[in-house]
């Protein structure tokens, strides 16, 4: 298998995996209750239409049921996107996460990438417009985009979505991981307002259940909704991820202290990397992307110690790295064991 | 939701569920063990390669690892084929599973059905020829077949691959019941032979566990598996489904005994019913169609008993219906239930 994505423990020993961007407070008791719930009920088919489900997140995310679309992660809605949209130019604004150019490539389209380097990552627009003409459908976004942590505000997003709108060109707007950086950044707000905004999320990171797959997307053009559906198989959420789901959507305070946590520990974290000498690229999510010419990624593994090498993103090159934001005694660690392995070279 | 499947315990009070074809004898603690075990570790994402399952499941079904190909569920595999593939014609001889056709419907091919009579169901061969031209690339076929239960013989299904070999059809041939018959049937030996078939099956039915979402398919075309590969999204099968595949993989006792169980209690409940005057058609899988003019769908939901209406299957009409074969107990009361509502007609 190729090494496209971070959180390969199952070919790596690791005791410390910060090459996957999961909430480092954990899954939840109320999670992990209802996961094993289900176990009970796994001998009957799931709810196809996801009813508690769709009633749960529909009120969490303060939007009508019909605008809702679930997924086996948002890997899942990005791939029935391609398919019910077919479009014919799609453009990725690069380094961003792979998925969007996984999905993109499983249809017959061309693929346009806006490549930044490494010194735009600080700006805070992407100066995307220039490639975003009429002849684009599709405009796969992140925000807070990864791997470099770098969060666009509401007001920068509508100029961006207004362009698009203007020209007809749809915007999948990953907000992955926006509840890392509290919601005010959110455009779940401008749903009703944009048509041509499909917005994608998942429980995988908030929640720090990557391994029952769930993901979600808001979109208010329902003859879009219907296209991407069609495109989606029968019963794709398992009894596992809707009853994590039902949970998850409730538990917005534990959402709001994770915030503020990862916002802590992530200036922690910057400030220590920092003075070991690497360069930090500013983020406001809850990881970082860093530089060094010291070889981290080997190094640390030799110590168990997992983070993401980003020589394979579109864009970056050898000696960036992403790391999550994790909690204080395993960010000690990660620092202390840098600090090892640059004293040491 | 239109109802189009059976199962929906989600809309309805149900006592029994006869409507859902899965294995009577239930989950074994074995699966439940790693069902539970898997709620500790769904804070990892799932391993993208599947290396364990793949390993597990090439050792059960006797062929190499490179053939297999493992989806969230045996429909997420056959909306993959079709997307993959993208068939100009398709031909499903109905009745069958409706899956075949929302799957081929997701493509913008045509598709052709080739409609069978009641009469035809305990036909051993089906007439389809006539409708496999040269100008069809796919061809779904179930064995034993759903809602009829029939089942062909290895002879049979070589004519049929031999002269879809001839003609370059691929066939898609759906075994998701077959463990319920013995493996005598199955066409697993033969996937080497023909690079045009594509066996698929599920632990969903065999190990009842449809909650978990679990489907593998064999196909020793390099070719066409990449093809269906790329329509697949990352991360597809949750630590759910991988844990409970990879103990199932290893139940070979378990499956070899719930054929022979079923068999008998297919028996005993075809006798109860034709005793009670219903016309009961040939089955040799854990279901039976039945037909009849009494309203015994809507006189055993009263009952919170829900089995399949078939009047929404192509080809079928009012009257027809399909009951899973549970055990001794649930048989019992079904039949009892069944008779009272005759005998007060």
């Amino acid at each position: 298998m190729d090494v496209v994505h971070g959180g390969d423990v199952y070919r790596n020993h690791v005791k410390i995996d910060f090459s996957v961007n999961v909430n480092p407070l954990g899954m939840t008791g109320a999670v992990k209750q209802a996961l094993q719930q289900a176990v009970e009920i796994c001998d009957r088919y799931p709810d196809m239409a996801a009813d508690s489900l769709k009633k749960a997140v529909s009120r969490m995310v303060k939007t009508k049921e019909e605008f809702l679309l679930f997924g086996n992660g948002a890997s899942e809605l990005f791939m029935a996107i391609i398919h019910g949209m077919e479009p014919e130019k799609t453009v990725i604004p690069v380094p961003s996460f792979y998925g969007y150019e996984y999905a993109a490539g499983a249809g017959r389209g061309e693929i346009i990438f806006y490549e930044t380097t490494a010194e735009d990552f600080s700006d805070r627009m992407p100066d995307v417009f220039s490639v975003l003409t009429e002849e684009v459908q599709l405009l796969f976004l992140a925000n807070p985009n990864n791997p470099t942590g770098r969060l666009l505000s509401r007001e920068e997003m509508k100029v961006i979505l207004q362009h698009c709108r203007d020209l007809g060109i749809t915007v999948v707007l990953d907000e992955c991981f926006i509840e890392f950086c509290g919601e005010d950044c959110s455009m779940l707000p401008e749903t009703e307002q944009f048509q041509n905004l499909i917005l994608v999320r998942a429980f995988t990171k908030s929640f720090a259940i990557p391994g029952a797959r769930l993901g979600y997307l808001v979109c208010s053009n329902q003859e879009l909704l219907e296209k991407i559906k069609r495109h989606l198989p029968e019963w794709n959420l398992s009894v596992f991820a809707q009853a994590a789901g039902c949970v998850c959507a409730r538990q917005t305070v534990f959402i709001e202290q994770t915030a503020v946590y990862c916002r802590e520990e992530r200036q922690y974290l910057e400030a220590g990397l920092k003075r070991l000498g690497i360069k930090v690229f500013p983020s406001e999510a809850n990881f970082l992307l860093l530089y060094t010419e010291h070889p981290l990624y080997e190094r640390l593994l030799e110590r168990e110690i997992l983070i993401r090498s980003c020589e394979n993103f579109r864009g970056l090159s050898k000696g960036y790295y992403r790391i999550a934001v994790k909690n204080r005694i395993e960010n000690d660690i990660l620092l202390k064991m840098i600090g090892e392995i640059i004293w040491k070279e």
